[in-house]
């Protein structure tokens, strides 16, 4: 079947992100629109922040390409450039390796919502743009590290 | 600047298929935001229906994935499994290598608007479902074919 069922899709909750960052995180959450439809070869998810929230920490893509599409409500883009108000039917492109570390964050009082497809490459690394923070994925294992490639299991403090 | 300027992004018109099917594809166009935006390792357009016009000949791909986003109106998906009416935020994927001949059509009096996400391999096969006709994509060289393998150079009848 085609068509995606939109409400029986998975939903993805929480964050992958160490200590303290994952708590960062929080209001926001993911609907797997890729993954229902069967699709490999990219990833497609609707990103819902809630009043407050942010996508993800600021970070670019060394191997993947990204494509956001406002779908609900207003999104605040931040990126290297400066801040970008972004409202339904609004588009962004991130081509892989181009250091321009972005998030959307929702500083309205609504729910708000994007579409985000990424290719899914078989090795990426995302560097974080304001923090001391690598992740490498290889073969769907994720590895974060500091910048000078030694581990990061967490910060609680 | 990673926001996509819409307004200015390339417009593509027309169709690429032999006679007598390019024109059947009349009322269709779209925008090539990924272009637009830098993207090379997925196709994005927004594809725009006059009403009446169809997004493409029924057709499945072999090797690369595809999802779709209506964004403004109402489209029927017409797909081995039947029709489906679809508006606005409705979803669709077509994974690489199954064979489920798809369009859309555009059966309303007002213009319809999808998003279109495609994989870009460099190597692909698309199969016409309804006609005797193959495309073959060979690092962004077009060949059209017979299913028998036979050259089409179209047909003017």
């Amino acid at each position: 079947m085609a068509v995606i069922d939109i409400a029986n899709a998975p939903v993805k909750t929480g964050s992958i992100y160490p200590a303290p960052y994952a708590a960062e995180m929080a209001g926001r959450w993911s609907i797997r629109l890729g993954e229902a439809g069967g699709l490999t070869q990219f990833g497609v998810n609707i990103v819902v922040l809630a009043p407050g929230a942010k996508s993800s920490l600021r970070h670019w893509h060394l191997n993947e390409d990204e494509f956001v599409i406002i779908t609900e409500g207003t999104c605040t883009l931040v990126d290297d450039d400066g801040r970008h108000e972004m409202s339904v039917g609004a588009c962004a492109a991130f081509p892989a390796g181009v250091a321009n570390g972005h998030h959307f964050i929702n500083e309205t009082e609504d729910e708000a919502r994007f579409l985000v497809v990424g290719t899914k490459a078989p090795h990426e690394i995302a560097t974080y743009s304001d923090i001391d923070l690598v992740l490498e994925v290889r073969d769907g294992a994720a590895t974060f590290t500091r910048k000078d490639g030694t581990p990061c299991e967490g910060d609680s403090k």
